[in-house]
């Protein structure tokens, strides 16, 4: 075993630990130890904004973009809205213990569905320094240890904010950051299915297909969001130029920004030529299908590439069709499963989109920024699942959770 | 692309196209498929055993043991059977479609969770042929679309099933027999996640091992039942006894067996004679700790692998242990997380155990028997789960579905 194979093993074996003493905290202990730890961030600022020089003097000789450098940038005020972010969370409820299912069997056996927390959970993120707390938190709440590896650009701010959080009094080994920050932790991380019970890499699309093709424990994750908006024929004109422009223009870089927008070819001659000069006005860049080049000739031609791209730019695809189910067939087959609207005063029309499309969100008359943990009241977010098992959608605390049956009885046998 | 690989992949494009069908099928239209397929098997029944009589002859020359051959065989019960529990599938309730959530937000958006079929699973399986029908039917009902690969010894037997229930009408695509037996097939399925959400193996430890380090996609698995039983201080001794034997010896081979017994040292001299007299009337071998040979002298001395080890035989592991917290540390430690139980007549000493025991089911006062997805009053059983994940324990109809929020606003854009 290499030395960086037995640093993270023994961290896996002090995570088990610390999961089975989590397991055992009323929710009044875990709440007094967050806002614990929101004390520990506020007291311990000058160090950390300390640590964070480091990384961006590092940053800007290794010569990150003014982007990524603001991703890594701490100041007071992120700070501050981290602390607030820590006791923010301590004041949800706690979702373990809550009693899904119970009844009893004829022989008398009663049989209770309860919610527990997962275990120990790998958390592996990049260059937000943020992500430390954020995700340790929310795991903490509910009960599960975390291993949190974290990007080399941020190893400084990281070991910082870890230092805090741990300072304030959680068991022993709850919050552990590997110091690590090379390729192989991945891989040790993603392969020791004996002390971890999930992943969550939070990141880019690289990131996220290397754990995807190392993990030997479930991941929990999105590639891509290629969200649409459909105008259906008996869209509310107004409401759809509405939706389109908020969804892709309210925030460009997120993955509940819209990408493509189909329309019903009876409305496209009209409702084109208005979205088009709201979404311009607004500096989108609209790239569009032969039958739309026809609407909007300054339009650029998109290519069979652009239907399954993610832009994060103000960009967006457009397509006319013929149909709801050539909608629906067009956002099964190039769509990324995340959210996708339908804009429709027709309810049965958007009752058979919703049914139809295979999406963790499906959206009627909403934008597609909705698609998130504070706008569904969560109260706080892990991430977005894509995936079918277990979370799908917005994840909060409750997604952070498992369940265990318990059976009480009175001696059944089996004959 | 090798030939496997394009079959495979052509395979995982019908299953995805067929699922997408599937889950517009109405619960009835479902049913009346199922009982369809009944008859088909009933039908095809001269087919299918000359089929079998092909696997059976091959099978006897391969040398396999009596037992294999029996597991291999089918007969006209057996078909029969295998028929009456499709028709059974077929009364059982649709779990699809089930609202488990709903709430509204301050600005009027109306949020549903909703049940949905998982889409397309991958089943990976050994000798028994019958598991053609049981998972096929299984995920058919829940709307998801198979892909089933058996194992070599039973090819014939499993071609002939899968026609039967193709001929009945599901749509085109919806159950798919994998034709080759090698283990490329294995490889090419667990690879190709853009078709297959969830792969299940049901098979030895050596499968699951190698399903589970090739698979992109989720798997839901148990490797080991190293089941547990923990006589308090406090039991009903005679309970205690007659819950151990039953455990032990009502069927051996399977997973919710009992394969270590832990005693309280507080009744440890009076239990355990006891409870070995009855163990020995039913030719069960003891293994004991160094303080249960002080008791039981005739028992043979259990090693260190002893505690890990799933007999599925005559054979119980026993161990003295000091308190209840000794007991939880030697299932967490030792166990499979898979079903555990304590006999105690101290209701509090009960649910300190029922909290702190990390498995699928904990027990109170019940046989080990009972993990079970008929016994829990599932009606059907996909299979029994370890994971943490979305399915945790016995497996039914419910645990084939996901979910998806559909959310319906009046226009609402985020600002």
């Amino acid at each position: 075993m290499s030395t960086i194979q037995e640093t993270i093993h023994q961290m896996g074996r002090q995570a088990r630990a610390a999961a089975y003493q989590l397991a055992h905290l009323s929710s009044d202990e875990k709440n007094t130890i967050l806002r614990a730890m929101a004390v520990a961030i506020r007291e311990r600022a000058p160090e950390i904004l300390a640590a964070n020089a480091l990384d961006l003097s590092a940053g800007r000789e290794k010569g990150l973009s003014a982007a990524m450098l603001d991703r890594l940038l701490l100041d007071e005020k992120r700070i501050e809205a981290m602390a607030a972010g820590v006791e923010q969370v301590a004041t949800l409820p706690d979702p373990v213990g809550q009693v899904l299912d119970a009844w009893e069997r004829p022989n008398g056996l009663r049989i209770e569905q309860i919610r527990v927390p997962i275990g120990t959970i790998g958390i592996i993120y990049e260059s937000r320094p943020n992500v430390t707390a954020d995700a340790a938190v929310l795991c903490f709440k509910t009960g599960n240890a975390t291993i949190l590896r974290g990007g080399s650009e941020a190893i400084h701010s990281n070991v910082a904010i870890a230092a805090a959080l741990a300072e304030a009094g959680a068991s022993d080994h709850a919050i552990q950051l590997i110091p690590f920050t090379d390729r192989e932790s991945v891989a040790v991380l993603a392969g020791m299915d004996q002390w971890l019970d999930l992943i969550i890499p939070r990141g880019g699309k690289g990131l996220i297909e290397t754990v995807v093709s190392l993990a030997r424990m479930p991941v929990i994750k999105h590639y891509d969001g290629i969200c649409h908006l459909f105008a259906d024929a008996a869209a509310a004109q107004e409401m759809a130029v509405a939706l389109t422009v908020n969804s892709k223009t309210h925030k460009v870089g997120v993955c509940n920004a819209l990408e493509t927008l189909l329309v019903h070819q009876e409305i496209a001659a009209e409702f084109l030529p208005k979205v088009a000069a709201d979404l311009r006005a607004k500096n989108v860049e609209l790239r569009g299908c032969e039958r739309t080049l026809a609407i909007l000739p300054d339009a650029i031609p998109a290519t069979e590439e652009d239907w399954g791209t993610e832009y994060l730019d103000l960009i967006l695809s457009i397509k006319i069709v013929d149909s709801l189910t050539d909608a629906v067939s067009h956002i099964n087959q190039y769509g990324s499963h995340h959210t996708d609207v339908i804009v429709t005063a027709d309810e049965q029309q958007a009752e058979r989109f919703l049914r139809s499309v295979d999406s963790a969100c499906v959206f009627h008359n909403v934008s597609t920024r909705f698609a998130d943990g504070g706008e569904f009241g969560f109260g706080a977010e892990i991430g977005i699942s894509t995936d079918k098992l277990h979370a799908r959608g917005p994840m909060g605390l409750r997604e952070l959770t498992s369940y265990q049956y318990r059976v009480r009885g009175t001696g059944q046998v089996k004959s």
